[in-house]
Parts: C-alpha cells; structure tokens; sequence
C-alpha cells in the first residue's frame, strides 16, 4: 500500500518503481494505492503502472465537494477479493460489481455529486489532462521557489519527488505552525495545511491544486509572506517576486 | 435489528412494542433501528423507547440530497462496541468518538449537505415536528382512501401500521408493475417505487415523505388514477375524489 | 398597439387578422404587439404577421425569473423611430443598434438572466416548438373543461380565441375573488391571478404557462375545485375529473 | 448633476462641497448624483449631504448581479417632478410612488435580486458599514501604492479624491491599453477596465471595490505587474512589495 501524493509531506511516490521493484522480486502482494490529493492533479496510470486498487475522491484534483469515493480495481484484485476469508461489509466489491455494470449502485448513491462529476471531467478535458498537470507542475515550482527565497526549508529532500498539489514547509525552531496558520487564517482569510503525525506543530503546508490559477497562486504567496513578517519569523520578503519570476519566465516557454 | 417504516410493504413498526417485549423477556440484545424512511416524517424517539443504535439518511424526510448517514448510539451500545471483538473498520464508532465530541470528523465529511442540513433542520422546526408528523399522516391517509376507492389493495393489512410515508399498493393479478411504472413515468413524469423482493412485480409504492403539500399529493393520486385507466387495470376512477373528500374534510377538522 | 395574449381575460388575439384589416384599409400605423405572456408558450411570428414592433419579457414562457425585456423591431419602425420628434431617451433604440449588431449592450446588461436565456431556449427546443405550443393547448383546455364542469363561466365567450397560458373565471355574483384566492393561497400554497381592471372582485385566473405538465395542473385543478368547496361557491365538484379525462383521451391521440 | 465616484477617472467628488456651493449661491437647481460605482464601497449621505436625487446600482459595491437600480429622492426632488412638463414615462416616479409606500411595484420587479439584496445589505451590516468603507480605502492605498512603485501615473492628481473603488492608470506613451488588457486577460485570466473617453488607449482600471480583501487584490497586482513586463511597459518591478508593504503596516494600524 502506498500514497500517490504524500500530502502531509509533499512528496509524490515514484509508482511505477513500486511495481517494478514489486516485480523484480516476483513479490505476490497486490498494490493499493492512494491517489486522493493527486487524481486529476498530477498524472496517474491505474493500468500502465499496474496498480491493482486505486483509491480517490471528489474534493480535491477533481474540485467538487467532498461525497464521493473511487475504487478502480483490477482483475488481479477482484479475483484475490472473491477467495479472501476477511470479513467485510462496506469494503467490499460484491454488491458493487453486478448494479456497476450497468451504470446503478447498490444502495443510494449522492445523484448530485455523480451530475458534478460529470461536468467537473468535462471542464478537465476542455483544458486538456496534459496541460492540467503541466499547470499544476508550474505553480508547485512557483511556489517552491517563493519558499527558497524566504530562506525556508521544504521538507520534501528529494526534488524528483517534490509533489505538484501540495508543498510542506519547514517553520524555524521556536515557531508553531498553529500559531502561525491561526494568524494567517485570521488576517487575510488563508487556510493553509497543518503539520500532520511527526511533523505535527513544525509544518504548514500550501495547497496548490484543483482550480487554480497564476494569480490565485500568487495571492496565496501573498498572504504567507504577510504572514511570515506578522508572525516574526525570520526570513527574505523575497518569496513573492521569486514565484512571480518563475512564473514569467515559464509562460514565456510554454508559449513559445 | 428492525426497521421503523419499512419502505418496500408501507409498514410502520410499534418500536416502543418491541422494546418492551425485549425487555419482558430481559433479553440481553442491543435494539438497532432503521429509520432511513421515517426520519423527520414520523414521530421516532431514539431515548425514549430505547433504542441502543438508530440509522437515519439525508435523502428522504430531511429533504437532503443522498450523501449523509446518522448514528445514534446509546451507551450501552458504545459499551458493547468497546468489548467486541468482530474486525471492524468503517463501522467502528472508536474513530469517530474523539473528534466528534467538538463537532469534528476523523475524515472529510460531506460538508455542502452539512450546511443543508442545518436550514432542513430550520425548516422542520418552523413547521414544527408535531406539525409535520400529523401533515404526512394525513396525506398518507388521504393516499389510502385514493386506493380504496380504486378498489385495489393495500399491501399493509394491519391499520395501525399503515406508513404515513410511503404506501405499497398491490396490482391485480396479470398486471406487472413494471410496466405500471414506466407508463406512469413516460406519460406523467412521476416516478412510483418498485415492487421489491417478495413483491416485487406485483406491489408499486407511493412515496409521500419530506417537501409535500396537498396540490403534490393530489398531482400524485391523478397520475396513478390516469395510469391505471391507460394499462387498463380494472379500478374505480374515484381515487382523486376519495383523497381530496378526505383533504377537505381533515383540514376542517385541524382548523378549527 | 395590441396584446396578444390579453392576461387580465384569457383571450388570445389573431395578430394576423389585425395586419390584414390594417393593410385592407391601407392604414399607415405601425403594428406593436405586446406577447409578455404568449412568448414560448403560444406560436408566434413576428416576421410572418407584418409585426413592427413585439415586446416580450423573461418571467412567463421564457421560465427565466424576471428582468429581461425584449424588442423586435421591423425595418418600418426602426426608420419611423429615425424620423419621430418625440422626446426618448430610455426607450430609444438608437444606443442600442450599435453594439447590438457586435452582440454588446450601450449599457451592463442582467448577465446572469442571459445565461439562463440560452439554457431556457435550449430546453425549449429539445421538447420543439411544435410541442411546446401544443402542450400549452391541452393544458389549456384541460382548465377549460374543470371550469365547465364546475358550472363556473370563462370570461374568454369566443372559443377561437381562448388563452392557451391563461384562464379567468368568472365567480358568481356575491363571492369576491380577493377572499377567495386568500383561501386557496393559505390552505393549499397556490397562487392564483387577481381580477384586473373592470373585472377585479369578480374574476379569478389560472395560469398554466411556462414549465408545467399535466400532473402539476391536475394538482392546479384539484386546489381550486378544494379551494370552491372551502369558499361555499356553488359547483359540481366534477372539474377535476372533466380535467383528466380530457387529459386521458387527448394523450392517446397525440400519442397515435 | 455629479458622478460621485467617477469610474472612468478613478476620481471621488466631494459631493457636501457641491451642495454647499450650490447653497452659497442660493442656486435653485436640484442635486443628482450618480453613485452607480461608490454605493457600499465609499462612504455617501444622500440626506445629509442634501442630496436631491442618488441613482445606484446593484452589481458593484452591492455585489450583486447586475439589474436592479435605485433612486433615493428628496421631497424637493418629488415636488419639482409633479410641477415638471417634460414628457416622461419610464422615468417617472409617479406609478411607483402608490405600490412602493406598500412594499410594492407597479410592474414585475427582479424578484430574485431582491432576495440577493436583502442578503447582500445583511453581509455589509455584518462587517459594518465603516469597516467596508475602510476596507476599500485600505485596497485603493496599496494599489495606488504600487502604481508608483511601478513609476507609473495615476490619472487622478488630486490625492483627497483618489477613489476607493477604482483607480485609473496611465501607459506610457507608446503602449496601447487595449492590447495591454487584452494580454493580462489572457494569461492571467484578470479583467481590468477600458479607458473609457477621452482616455480611451491610454488607461487601464483597476476595480477594488465589493467583495475583495487583501490577498484578492495581491493577486490582482500581480497579474498587473507581470502583465507590464509581458506586454515591455518600462516599469520597477516593485508594485507587489510596495502595496505588500502597505497592507502590513495598515493592517498593523488597524489592530492596535
């Protein structure tokens, strides 16, 4: 089992190694993953990869309210599930498969989420996947260059994994993201991520995904850097112009 | 396990009857109740006839898009819960406990129909519940005298469980209620409820729970009336007549 | 200046025999129509009748809620508009000719309102034209039949020209259609049109324009017919059931 | 007749000064004012500044679709209008005088948007009135602030009229606004306004009033700032941190 897009730390897993590595060893295990803050954000092959569960939700990449929840499952896993012993319930496909076929469900789905549903994959075919995820790469590096010259530290080491949806930022010792997310939420009306698990209190992470454009990215910028001088933290007022720059000279490729 | 309006028969369930006979017997069993069809349009008291574990839904008396589920869980349930041993996961309340004690959810809850449920709830109490009970009861009445004076049977024997929400009618026999259905459907644009089970083929259902007036009961019992006439079941054409007597009679009766 | 669906009394004008009559006597006038509550629910032709001038509104046919108004102006006019000396300044077409042949406004238009134009013409041409006219006629003469059974009068005497949106009905003398529309609005939530002009007091209106289908003028029919018997007014309580036998036998022929 | 914030101009008119002038030279002639484009975003007393007629509109400072209008009219303004000869009709107030003493209209009003109203005024009251106001002096310092970090000019001269609500800009010699605004509307999805008049080609607008705070007007900046290095304006690349700047030290003043 693992998760696509890391979203406590920022990090997107390299899925296609998992199963090769998986295969190298002719390891029988089936592969679950969790897609739900890179679905429809950051490119994904349930097939290609060979992944047999994929798990995903409306509320993020696919900008709906949250109410649904995705299984795609391979023929591996459906056969896997029909000899299992577990005792399940909710969890498990049967009831499922014979109304899916036929485009019903089981029990009462939510009809108007499946109607947003609809148009939410049509607005996402008119800008084009490719140039979603190219978006969504665009403004992740935006903003991980405004938090470089802010001089703060991204917690995501690796930057073949930096996450296109969601980036995770280190506060200095002695600074409490809570405080710090409290002040910002309180002044210009910002939400951002909270530290989760081990990084709980250090962490405050910036969320860059679903519908969103340049200069929704850069007020969000805006309003760290704000916060940041607010909240005393030392650091370069420099982040804002860094994305902005970025921002510029990337559009200027993309156009060309 | 029983359920309060059981929606495929059009039967209410005596809950305080069951209780009391659990309790005549000391019987050790925790009692859990269905209330999917009756919530908010039947008189339910989850405390005071000793329900251990009560299950409600958004999508019917709430007036609700589908999307939201309701647990009301007595202590004594919560006791038995923490002493189980079946594996559970999604039906474990262990999860939920904590957050909710501050109006918070372990996962992302279904925000948007959280908001509606807050003006479904608004909109109850300015009507008032007794007001609302005594209104479905009156249009559920009005629905039966429809089907009397058809001269079709109801499915529901026993008077005093006659559902104020939903009621089952039985066709005569070499008359498929799917086919029923799909004329009223395709003529009328009114959507009656399946045969299910044990029934199924044989009993269509009027539903008359959550956002109704006496004008969309009357539309309802004219579109029936119209298609029987049109699959040419045999039937007295004095349904409507029978429930708008009953109307008028009964809005006499609360009005003075 | 003639209406062609007069509202206050339920006649619909022949538009075309009043240009022939016009043009019989070589009259100079320009002909201005007024279709605020024939527009999409009543055929038609501006172009084909020798119209001048058509005014029109969003709220009625249209299903749009209120605050668009419409022009269509002939050639004809737009050259008497150029030559006229009386004083305009709203009601001038001269700032409008402009950016209305690019598709713009002299001034910020009700947006929202043509959004919801396009999708209300775009719902009208999936049911057609055709359909939708003649859909208003049998609901229309479905309301007709009610009022007949009733033993109640139109105030429309000339059957060719008998309102396919709008019905007034004459109340017997000595019943007041101001307290008589107060009962039906306080006991069965339904809003029926005042007497106008000459016949206030004496004339109620059923409406049955827009979006409406048989079920929802039966539940029309079944408040008024509930609404007479409350009020005391002599009737035979028949309409309802004259109603939806013509609304039976009239389906089976335009379904053959 | 006056414009009390002169949207084409970015310029706020001392109105109590107009009136007082008017006063001093015991000038008979009635006061009108315009604040289609201040009205819930600046400050105005139309009886305190002896206004005698203030039109306004419900899609700026009211945030509100467009399609509703407003007159506020003195007892003076009244009096002069049933002495008055001109020919009226739409601009009448007579046919609205009698319904609206009611609560009232004489033809169909824009029901919906008066639901909006009502919720838009209780949104404002919420805030308050003078915490509005300074919200929207507060955005038009920091962007004005950022046009002369940018060395550009502001076409208002006179600091004590800048507008709160809107502030004009000029290009340099050489660049068009048009195929500038054309630019930053399409890569940064940011609609600013048309010169309008005699500024027509060389002003651009910047609208900051209704719903907007502070990171909602960063963004905008932004989308400004690299619009001018897109489109070769020479500018400094320093209006973000200038109305960054801004908006903290502000911010800071207003929370002590």
């Amino acid at each position: 089992m693992c998760v696509h897009n890391e979203t406590s730390t920022g990090v997107t897993s390299d899925i296609a190694a998992v199963r090769r590595a998986m295969d190298a060893e002719k390891h029988p295990a089936l592969l679950m993953v969790d897609t739900v803050s890179s679905l429809a954000s950051i490119d994904y092959r349930h097939d290609e990869w060979g992944v047999d569960v994929t798990i995903g939700g409306s509320q993020k990449g696919l900008m709906l309210p949250p109410g649904l929840g995705f299984n795609a499952v391979s023929q591996r896993a459906l056969s896997a599930s029909a000899q299992a012993r577990l005792p399940r319930a909710f969890w498990s496909w049967e009831d499922m498969k014979g109304p899916n076929a036929n485009g019903y469900f089981p029990s009462t789905p939510a009809t108007n989420l499946l109607y947003g549903l609809r148009e939410a994959i049509s607005i996402l075919h008119e800008e084009g996947l490719e140039q979603v995820f190219q978006r969504h790469w665009r403004l992740s590096e935006a903003t991980r260059r405004a938090v470089g010259a802010w001089g703060l530290e991204l917690l995501c080491l690796n930057s073949a994994e930096y996450s296109p949806s969601c980036t995770a930022v280190l506060l200095p010792d002695g600074f409490n993201e809570v405080e710090f997310r409290t002040i910002v939420l309180d002044h210009y009306n910002l939400s951002l991520g909270a530290g989760l698990g081990k990084v709980a209190g250090r962490v405050f992470r910036i969320g860059h995904l679903g519908d969103l454009n340049d200069l929704m990215l850069c007020g969000t910028v805006c309003g760290v850097e704000m916060g940041l001088a607010r909240f005393g933290v030392p650091h370069k007022a420099m982040g804002v112009a860094a994305a902005m720059a970025f921002l510029k000279e990337s559009a200027s490729v993309s156009a060309s």
